[in-house]
């Protein structure tokens, strides 16, 4: 298939990367930021351009990859492509794209990206949508080369899926990260709790997270609650947070 | 060395098990109830006791792994031993063992354990600390026999990290549990995440969580961070807990 690649943000360059490897043939990459364009493009092979009016007209899939409030001005550039035109969002509606151009589709894949970091496609959830029977097979396709995982979903669910992530990795992520604050401030490093992290996650691979629930709030120990508290005086917005989750942990024991 | 095991709970069935690996004699393993300490002292050949008068007087070594506010009363039964007594909690001070025993110790083992999952001592970090220098020396040892991660840490540090440790498991692991609970009130299920649950963690063993948070949060996203609100409308502590934590997120962008 020859493709158009529109974004080079994280999820358009692990993308690119992830499509090249399945011998899928990238033509071109757009960004509005030439450089950053260039810079993509040059990893697998394809032209950089940050002029929509440069866009191939004639490849089978185009792919928009970017923030979700740009996915509508780039689609309607497209409005004349008579290939498969999709988004990579979890958020946005594929009416968004149906309505600019005749065959649209949603491939968005279920994970977190960050550009410095590989990850294998085999094991990444793809979400697909399409708005006709033979645009789904070509998405279907396509996301079974990539992954061994791969999920028709309607945008409500893909809605509920994209809600869920936010509690599944980018609250966890933001907490690793509260938990380093507190640390640093104490002239310990964040490599002393690594293993934690890695087993907590580790565990829920093959339990239900709410079953091997641990810590002072599930065993309601009030003592370390209010000791934990208390050391949190000076960061009244961890205080916080360390109070609203641990309700929210005690409320299961009802 | 002789090894009395005070306690059956999950911190205190792990450390049993690694203690047996590592060829040490653990020769009674005490709970209130008789059961539990049969199970486990079954399981690595010791006596299993409920009473504390028939605890060993001359082991070499005394762990006391109970419930935090459990450990003074069973250290006031070991007053007239002449063994190393130590307790494995990250919150509780060693003077609620210099106090009733002459010769004290911490060993805390930094990590979650559930009673089904098996995990491996060796990358888990061992805090230690104790009342001299032969009783340190005494564990500094043992602990590098279990691990590759011994950190010699006085009470206020080792306090430090367990808050820490809060934010960076039992935290994100509520958290999955709300992520399970959205999804199976929507007919999806837990596995649909975990890949996405397993990157999460797997990118900040090599990166610091500050510099790879993801999410709407982050890009200021208000369009996806506003859907989201108004999904959690019929789940007003969700909506609290998304609330918050996105508030806390967006904090570090200034």
């Amino acid at each position: 298939m020859k493709i158009v690649l529109l974004g080079s943000g994280n999820v358009a360059t692990h993308l690119a990367k992830a499509l090249k490897v399945e011998g899928e043939d990238v033509v071109q990459v757009y960004s509005p930021n030439l450089n950053h364009a260039k810079l993509l493009a040059g990893a697998i092979e394809a032209d950089g351009i940050n002029d929509l009016n440069e866009v191939e007209q004639y490849a089978d899939l185009y792919i928009i990859s970017v923030k979700d409030d740009a996915i509508e001005s780039i689609a309607r550039s497209l409005s004349n492509v008579t290939g498969l035109v999709v988004h990579t969002s979890g958020t946005t509606d594929i009416n968004i794209l149906s309505s600019q151009v005749r065959k649209a589709g949603v491939f968005y894949p279920l994970q977190t990206f960050s550009k410095d970091k590989e990850v294998s496609f085999e094991n990444i959830p793809i979400c697909i949508e399409a708005n006709g029977e033979i645009q789904l097979a070509i998405l279907k396709n396509l996301a079974a080369k990539m992954s061994r995982k791969v999920h028709e979903l309607n945008g409500e669910k893909r809605k509920i899926l994209h809600l869920a992530a936010v509690f599944a990795c980018n609250f966890p992520n933001h907490l690793y990260a509260l938990a380093n604050k507190i640390l640093n401030q104490n002239g310990l490093d964040f490599d002393i709790i690594r293993p934690l992290i890695a087993e907590t996650a580790d565990k829920v691979m093959s339990n239900l997270p709410e079953n091997v629930q641990t810590g002072p709030a599930i065993r309601a120990d009030e003592n370390t609650l209010t000791t934990h508290l208390s050391m949190l005086t000076d960061m009244p917005e961890l205080q916080n947070i360390y109070q609203t989750l641990s309700n929210s942990i005690k409320l299961t024991l009802k």
